[in-house]
């Protein structure tokens, strides 16, 4: 049969070591500041791979992590799929239950754990019942940890030779796995075969992705334990750029110093993230000269974010992915034709979702089942496919059968595309609320909410009413110092002006902070659980809460 | 089993259709200018597809084109092989055996001709034995042919409906097939799966390829009946460029017409190709500001080509490929690290044939079968691997035994790798001239010798020897002018400086022409059916004709 070799990840790690043999990679790590070059890079993924072996781990094992952003880390990203086992990611920031299930359903051989989050780790195994049984450790760096019997990583690897004699890995060999953020349920397992991950590399590295080269210096932020921090350990391989890891729990002081020192000209991460360096740079003097791009994603970066780092010479690439997808969908490049728009037209297009990157194909579908047509306006459910998106969760036959149609991934995000193709996310189909059979979308009203100078965070969610169905309720942080007996009349001026009569919440509520999930996204279905109540409307709606159809 | 879906060519058209849906097509075709947008382009792809189910065309036949680079060529390229079908394209220069050949051994069904070409295809098939039974042709454009039976394109697209439900094709299907120019040997079929060309489509559109965006105008002069114009159409569909096609048989002041009107950013082609266009620059006011990258392969570039179009602003990429590979192997762009080094280092790296790209692998074997260093200096032959590269030959069993191992391709080129990776072609196996044991490159006397004024062209290939196997001759087209009597003690004082006295041409002979291939490389092996005798050296061999071992 014709063809080429496999589509697997080790020519990747192969070119950088042999082509960028003297380039860096910087890392913060637990035990200090460590730098060393692809080429000791390649002789201790190897040593570790001969580890492995030694350990025992076989092909189609599943290994895992449970660590920061880090060269040891990074050492298990490519020795662990190049022998053809499995990399399996665990957030760390997940509950003690989530953990136990993830990892007996996964069922790990072994996993790797940072010093910071050892006993974190050991307080999941000790409360298990038998989902650790068989499991072994090994604790990131020299030293032994404290709560937890685990080998440090230092004495796993020593003696091992630096070189390996990698097989032949089966392109569909799954070598990576990573777990749903929960945010609408439970977390969904996803596996990403080697030509999964080569795909996402590939279109990554494409102009419409996020192109990496051996001039750039790549950090991501994004957490390695999640989807891969955005592949970008593998796409700065392929490109041969420098990496710099910003190891345990980078504080907005971490990051500034390593973009100074590193000269860092890529970085990636969630909005959290640079609302922090961003408050961080309006108190100190930081040097942003080397920046050029930074990756916005996980959740919507507000236009406001756009706006700031153009005035320190740096390109936001606003980016939208999922899990499923090893995550990259869609970067908010502009248009060359909009080279020439004004400012704020730009600005406007740069803050939605995005333009699909080649290889893609999505359809947005109305409640109706029909497709939406690409104005702005109508909105519907996103389903994509492509050749890295998964067709499947791991062992959930109930949500393959729901979720997944022909190939097609159901997002679950309900989002509006625009005649230049820029796709805008105005909800998660759980999330929207519906009234009189209606879309409500509670994105839309927080973003509004969030806008006055008074509130701190604000959720909408739907409550469940007999006649409308559901009726949107605003859950609100105030703002520090702010005068709580005027503002849910301004909120409600604000919303009026803007909105519909019927898309008003019907209720405005104080709460003292938004619950969050382990990704750091609004958990609604946490707010949901813990507020949102039908009593709470009764007596406010409106007589007609829904559009009027004559 | 996890995975995503097939990699297939349709979703570039998707995107290219969906997103930059007014983004034009032009091309200089036979019956004038034709202009249009990526929209209209996938209509009459429909139209085409629809056309060739009505035909009977299905999944697997072979669909010949015997084209140049025009848009209705264009058409066929996502049409076939996106329904299923393989598109296989016959290069028109070839000898009328080997077209004959070439379409009995792919057993096309339907072959697209060209107007300019119908004749010369009637000729192959009023010639053929049974080679043609049961082909039919279409012709490009809205009449027929002279000399052929053909139905005119037009009408065979007519009244066929504007959409098409695209069927979700294997990714191990075979989409397109192209024979080897036939330099070395006879040529050799090469077939491109769906897989094959999704991977060097996205190969191409990395930083470390030949990237193309929606603000890129793309011209490939490279025909596209040789590799796919080396994958320009699919790389450019699948960034969203504009793209130009420059017709038949292009002179230089078409493409500098082409340049100037349409903006062109990016073209592609041959040595000679630029050569014409160098000179056709000097001798008229031509407006190059548009163009910025040019990217020249198939043989290699000679480093004034790389001075010259730098001063107009322009950067040469010179790129190495096969039709084994799709083509692109390796493309010499110039390190980061070396930005600081002298114009001349810099020059002298970017006329080699460059860094090999992200996803292959490939070891350079010498004549001991041993891995060479890279230093620069040692040479062997270069065996490449990699998603795109073929793994066989079509029904060649013979050939398939001695060109591959374990998935590597055994390529023929004869290569020094220097320790910042770039690969630099010394020779083709075939064309190296053993002496004693050790190998002396016709490539480096060639181009040592056209160095001179007096030489319009030189082949220096190996005569038969018996004491030292071979010994090497000089075939040499003096320029026009030229003193004949002073040219070869000039020459061969020049070739004394240079190099080892054991390589220096036993003779050096005056030829009126250097025969060529049809992709228009010099054609050693006529050169040695033709002149090359062992009588040529006798009596001329010095004494010792291999280095001093001692
Ligand atoms: N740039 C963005 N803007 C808005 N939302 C985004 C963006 N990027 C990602 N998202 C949201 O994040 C989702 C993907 O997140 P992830 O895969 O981490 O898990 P989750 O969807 O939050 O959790 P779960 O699937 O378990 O409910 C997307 O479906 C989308 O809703
Ligand atoms: N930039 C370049 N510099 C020098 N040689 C090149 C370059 N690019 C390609 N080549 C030569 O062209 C070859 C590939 O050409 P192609 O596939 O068209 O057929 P061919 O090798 O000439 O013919 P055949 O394989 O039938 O003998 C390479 O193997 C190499 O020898
Ligand atoms: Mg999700
Ligand atoms: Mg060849």
């Amino acid at each position: 049969m014709p063809g080429g070799t496999d589509q697997t990840l080790r020519p990747f790690l192969w070119r950088a070591t042999n082509l960028y043999s003297d380039t860096e990679i910087v890392s913060r790590n637990h035990d200090g500041m460590q730098r060393y070059t692809y080429s000791e890079y390649e002789g201790r993924t190897s040593q570790l791979a001969n580890a492995l072996d030694e350990y025992g781990i076989e092909s189609g094992d599943r290994v895992g992590t449970f660590c920061w952003n880090h060269s040891r880390h990074f050492e298990t990203y490519f020795a662990v799929p190049s022998i053809g086992a499995q990399l399996h990611t665990i957030n760390p920031l997940l509950p003690d239950a989530h953990i136990q299930y993830i990892v007996d359903n996964a069922d790990d051989e072994l996993i790797f754990v940072d010093q910071s989050l050892a006993s974190k780790l050991a307080g999941a195994v000790a409360d298990a019942d038998d989902e650790f049984d068989g499991v072994d450790f090994v604790v990131m760096g020299h030293e032994a940890a404290d709560d937890l019997e685990a080998t440090p990583y230092e004495s796993f690897i020593e003696g091992h030779a630096t070189d390996y004699d990698w097989p032949d890995v089966d392109e569909d060999q799954p070598a990576g796995m990573c777990y749903t953020s929960g945010t609408t349920g439970n977390p969904k397992g996803v596996e990403y075969t080697q030509q999964m991950l080569w795909s996402h590399t590939m279109a990554s590295q494409t102009p419409q992705g996020i192109p990496m080269a051996d001039d750039d210096v790549v950090m991501p932020v994004v957490p390695m334990f999640h989807v891969n921090a955005w592949g970008m350990p593998f796409t700065a391989t392929a490109g041969g750029a420098k990496q710099v890891f910003p190891g345990p729990s980078p504080e907005p002081e971490d990051l500034a110093t390593l973009i100074e020192n590193e000269g860092v000209t890529i970085s990636a991460g969630v909005p959290t993230v640079w609302l922090g360096l961003m408050e961080y740079c309006s108190e100190h003097d930081v040097d942003l000269s080397t920046l050029e791009t930074v990756i916005v994603g996980g959740s919507a970066a507000p236009k406001s974010m756009v706006e700031w780092f153009d005035t320190q010479g740096v390109e936001v690439l606003h980016a939208w992915g999922m899990t499923e997808m090893a995550p990259i969908g869609s970067v908010s490049h502009l248009k060359s034709d909009l080279a020439t728009a004004d400012y704020d037209t730009q600005v406007e297009k740069r803050s939605k979702q995005g333009l699909v990157v080649p290889g893609l194909e999505f359809k947005v579908i109305d409640d109706d089942g029909e497709e939406i047509v690409w104005n702005g306006q109508e909105f519907g459910e996103l389903w994509i496919r492509g050749p890295w998106v998964t067709t499947e969760y791991f062992e959930r036959p109930e949500a393959n059968e729901a979720d997944f149609e022909d190939g097609w991934l159901k997002t679950g995000d309900v989002v509006t595309v625009d005649k230049d193709g820029y796709i805008k996310i105005v909800d998660r189909e759980k999330d929207v609320i519906k009234s009189g059979g209606e879309w409500i979308s509670s994105v839309e009203l927080e973003n509004a909410i969030m806008a006055h100078d008074g509130v701190a965070e604000a959720a909408v969610v739907g409550v469940p009413h007999e006649r409308w169905q559901e009726r949107p309720v605003a859950f609100v942080v105030p703002a520090e110092g702010a005068d709580r007996e005027t503002l849910v009349d301004e909120i409600n001026e604000l919303l009026a002006d803007e909105y519909p009569k019927w898309w008003l919440p019907d209720e405005i509520e104080f709460i003292k902070e938004v619950p969050k999930t382990a990704t750091g996204k609004f958990s609604k279905k946490d707010i949901r659980e813990e507020y949102a109540d039908q009593s709470l409307v009764e007596g406010q709606v409106p007589d007609e809460a829904a559009p009027d159809r004559n």
